[in-house]
């Protein structure tokens, strides 16, 4: 077998503004790390990387727990990581389910032989914690799990009463916050979450492949407690933690220039400021929202359970899901994305996170979006800009 | 919880000769494709990098295999999806092992509930398949799973002969690829290979992060027959390939960016050709044997056996392990690794692979090691960069 090495060109993507559900805009200092000349993963210099990592993911989950490390693989494996650590066979585990990513969890909690309850809300409404506790009468269970953003429905899940619920029934508290980390509270230790997990090309605007995970003390007694070997070896935090703990031991080769961009994602977060970057997401998401009721669009989420960083817009009549989008994405470079499931064709999802949450992504995208269905023959109202500019005005 | 943002300074690791077992120096070209602006998985532009990577890789592996895609985890997620995929609980798995890496793969098979038969050899010795073939004896094996690069110590297992013994029993050839890929032959289709990993940091020079996996048709057939589902949701193959291939439905967001670095490692590979780089691994090799023995050191591992991209060399009476190569990496910037497991004290080990596998580096290392033994009072005989140079005066 041969190949003519002639028929490849240089990576160049060109210049996209991505308001999809990820991956979001990456900024030009992360860029910049990611690029830094790759050393070794036991090398001094790399090791004081990782607990400078550490701690600032610390600050970001607002945790004191030991175990706070970006695990090698993407969001959907800080998922994994988090059952399989957990999770043994014939343990009972309730699942909120609302979108796709509830769905995945208790998918997963299948393949790892685990009981499943499964306490469902429609897609695009939160979780009722009355019906969490109702499925819980009775039973025992180890571990309640839900999502904080469900990215598949821009719904927002308020965590306080799920919290009370599952420190009432001695289960341990598995939250996924792949979508809200960086872009609103994600309060760890407050809350009470036992295990939690997030991804880095959300609202940390770092380019996917690394997933922030936390576990608490109880966490890890439940995993030190263990009849069964994690099955998963990879993933295994017993041992994952013995490389990024004092001990250094060798596991696997760390993903080292992911991790440099990473530290510098978090850094840049630093210096803005949790409050400051919570209250920027929120504002934008104001603006956009204004800007698409004006236009005469409705969004699927109630307004008190809306996410501030994923929007889902619902496609309005006469418009065609894939041309709009499709004109947006080749006519101004502009992604965004389509349903997924149930809510394919029905929704269009609108990332506004991180370095993508700026005024100017929203107007932009309001304008384009305008322009195009009226192109295409969609009756819309004017106004759009305007009403998102006021928004900002009144700020 | 607060954080001050000015205590941490921008990514600045300097600048190292990479000669351990991985991560290799990687190229100013792959660092540049690495930092590409970050786009959507489902942008077509990406779409067709990632059909680029794939064309690439079957290239590589001399494979026509459809499912050749690199794994969004490093060289270890590759071991896992390979064994998760294909074993299923019960299933007789005949393991190679004469090192850490075929200890993990045991380790593995015990997790996923196979039922195991080991073959050992001595760590620094190839596994004789005249012991395999007996293992096997009256068994019926589903998988026979062998490194083929054992980076931890140096040796090179032929494939030819345990490939004809996997085939007389019926079983699937797995093999681990990790440190040989890109360095040496790896030629799937020819040898019956099913199921073959590999990692991006070691002859490809590419950083960590991803593991290119190949599947032969008896290895996706095995996975379609399976009676229960894949434990890992994350790197169940079934559902993986169908984001690789045509259908480009939803699994997990791909790691971008790594995607991007990948593909030009691989095409760098592709401008040298397969004959030419292995030529030059081998070349640079000898070269360093020549003159890790004219210093009188010893090599672990007999002539015949040996590795051209990882070289233990024996610790010699009077060396301190750790001081050595603190010198190396602290004077020198030379990073080399030192033994794992029971060769722990007992070797050094020299990775000349990908990018860093090149006449400069070995005679770098050559007389640097000469001068900080000379400077620990270590006994050394003079000559070792003389002999090296002979060695490519003759080539």
């Amino acid at each position: 077998m041969t190949i003519d090495p002639n028929q490849f060109r240089d990576i160049d993507p060109g210049k996209r503004v991505l308001m999809g559900p990820g991956p979001s805009d990456v900024s030009a200092r992360v860029l910049q790390a990611l690029a830094a000349p790759c050393i070794g993963h036991l090398d001094p210099y790399f090791l004081e990387a990782m607990n400078q990592t550490q701690q600032l993911l610390r600050y970001l989950f607002q945790t004191e727990n030991a175990l706070t490390i970006p695990v090698s693989g993407t969001g959907s494996a800080g998922m994994e990581t988090c059952f399989v650590n957990l999770v043994e066979p014939g343990d009972e585990v309730v699942v909120c389910v609302n979108g796709v990513f509830g769905t995945r969890m208790a998918d997963i909690v299948g393949r790892l032989g685990g009981r499943l309850t499964r306490v469902d809300a429609p897609w695009g409404r939160a979780i009722d914690p009355q019906d969490v506790r109702q499925a819980i009468d009775g039973r025992n269970p180890k571990v309640l799990a839900v999502v904080h953003a469900e990215t598949s429905t821009g719904v927002c899940q308020p965590l306080e009463d799920l919290a009370a619920v599952a420190k009432e029934a001695g289960a341990l508290l598995l939250v996924d916050t792949v979508t809200s980390l960086g872009g609103m509270e994600v309060a760890v230790d407050r809350l009470g979450i036992d295990a939690v997990y997030s991804g880095t090309q959300k609202c940390l605007s770092c380019p996917p492949g690394l997933s922030p995970v936390s576990l608490s003390p109880a966490a890890l007694e439940k995993l030190e407690r263990r009849k069964t070997p994690v099955v998963s070896w990879y993933l295994d935090m017993g041992m994952v933690a013995q490389y990024w703990g004092s001990q250094r031991k060798y596991h696997h080769t760390a993903p080292i220039n992911m991790v440099y961009a990473l530290r510098e994602a978090l850094r840049m977060i630093a210096e803005e400021g949790l409050e400051a970057r919570f209250a920027r997401h929120q504002l934008n998401h104001r603006a956009l929202v204004a800007g698409v009721e004006a236009m005469g669009l409705a969004m699927l989420v109630p307004e008190p359970e809306r996410l501030p960083m994923l929007n889902a817009v619902c496609i309005p009549d006469g418009a065609d899901d894939a041309k709009v989008r499709d004109a947006l994405l080749r006519g101004f470079g502009i992604e965004i994305g389509g349903g997924l499931g149930d809510l394919a064709g029905k929704v269009w999802r609108v990332g506004i996170m991180g370095e993508a949450s700026c005024r100017r992504n929203v107007v932009l995208f309001l304008a384009t979006l305008e322009t195009i269905l009226k192109t295409q023959g969609v009756a819309v109202k004017p106004g759009a800009t305007e009403a998102a500019a006021n928004v900002y005005d009144d700020a």
